[in-house]
């Protein structure tokens, strides 16, 4: 099934421009029906402008709560058409009347192997906690910050010298291949959510099972590759992305 | 600098094994001095004696509180000539006081990528949360609880119908070789703590670079290998391990 997304960012949208190119070559089953922005200089909307995207942008300032602003991005979501909700940094945190509208249906990205580090700055957090490890997250959203069921996880390596400059372009690399892939299974429906757990049921036969591009391993239990930022692993396997 | 190691433990001891085994192919550094457990019947203690190994078995609860034992278990490491303690599964909190007797000196392995699921049950937690990728972390102790600076931290995945029996053995094996690996850096002191962050320095020319066994690839960045129970990651990469 063709999802039909919306897309909510605050900032440059590289995700949403990954997804955009996800789309572009036949590998996500999607349409991008409408960017949605809470900052109107976001970045985001000048790429979405650019591919012909509607947006929808306005400052949450100038509404005077969260629910009032929810309920008009919710209205500009239903008149686009949207069915899927896809979170590519949004820093807001979703009213529950919005979350309860697309239960099932929206996917946030974060930059940390969540629970570890959620909040605004994943990125930044992992780097002053010392961690050798550490990379994005897929999950469902709920009505708590960064909490919902997991979908897909990479970790990448992190050096002691790394910086936020050396160390978040291997983070996004990640992130431009988990979210796509994970928006794919979703429009093959093969996504179930149990409990906490999120089950990944068995795609079609034939269809493509061995990740392309810089990925160099593929296994039942993950894919590992080293690309040109580096070594990476992949949980569930990437199939196309 | 020769280890010279007192190992606590409260259980099985399975990394006090991979430690002992380690030292006996020539590839660790140390002696194992004393072995030390909380739990007078715990199998630990069993293989210390096969392998003709000094033990201290104490019960916490025939001591009035935490700092009695702890100075009674000070004075048997101290007696038994150790310069290193190494946390190998060993279920209680360590008195500030004992810490600081060994700053710098007391290594710890915890079954999760800290800081997410510390406390004593990372391992189920990881999975009850649902989480794709986990695995153990090897970490400077200070006096709270799995919040030390972090050494080594490796990754394996998580199925959706993975459980603890099928979940830990994959944890272990990764834990049997990076708490040998990073007792080796120890041993060849190059470990720098600088902060939260711990700084590898560079092996002596000609030391083994690459990793042995299961391993299939190392970079500068990280190792990763799929072995017999699956893909994994490590970082700082394996050398000997």
């Amino acid at each position: 099934m063709t999802l039909r997304i919306a897309a909510l960012a605050s900032g440059a949208g590289s995700n949403v421009a990954a997804i955009l190119r996800c789309i572009a070559d036949g590998r996500l089953n999607a349409r991008m029906r409408l960017v949605v922005s809470n900052r109107p200089d976001a970045p985001v909307l000048d790429k979405a402008r650019n591919a012909d995207i509607a947006v929808w942008a306005r400052s949450h300032k100038d509404f005077p709560d969260r629910d009032s602003f929810d309920r008009a991005m919710f209205a500009a979501i239903s008149e686009a058409g949207a069915d899927t909700v896809v979170l590519a940094g949004y820093m807001r945190l979703l009213s529950p009347d919005f979350v309860r509208a697309f239960a099932g249906r929206i996917l946030n990205i974060h930059p940390a192997i969540l629970p570890s580090f959620p909040g605004l700055h994943g990125g930044e957090d992992a780097l002053n906690y010392g961690v050798r490890l550490t990379g994005p997250t897929v999950h469902f959203v709920d009505e708590r910050m960064d909490n919902g069921p997991v979908i897909i996880q990479a970790a990448v390596p992190v050096s002691s010298t790394d910086n936020e400059d050396s160390l978040m372009p291997r983070i996004h690399a990640m992130e431009h291949r988990i979210f796509p892939q994970a928006l794919q299974w979703l429009a093959e429906d093969r996504l179930r959510i149990e409990g906490r757990r999120v089950r990944l049921m068995p795609g079609k036969p034939g269809a493509p099972l061995v990740s392309t591009g810089i990925s160099t391993g593929v296994s039942t239990g993950a894919s590992t590759g080293n690309g040109p930022l580096g070594p990476w692993m992949v949980c569930p396997p990437l199939e196309n992305f």
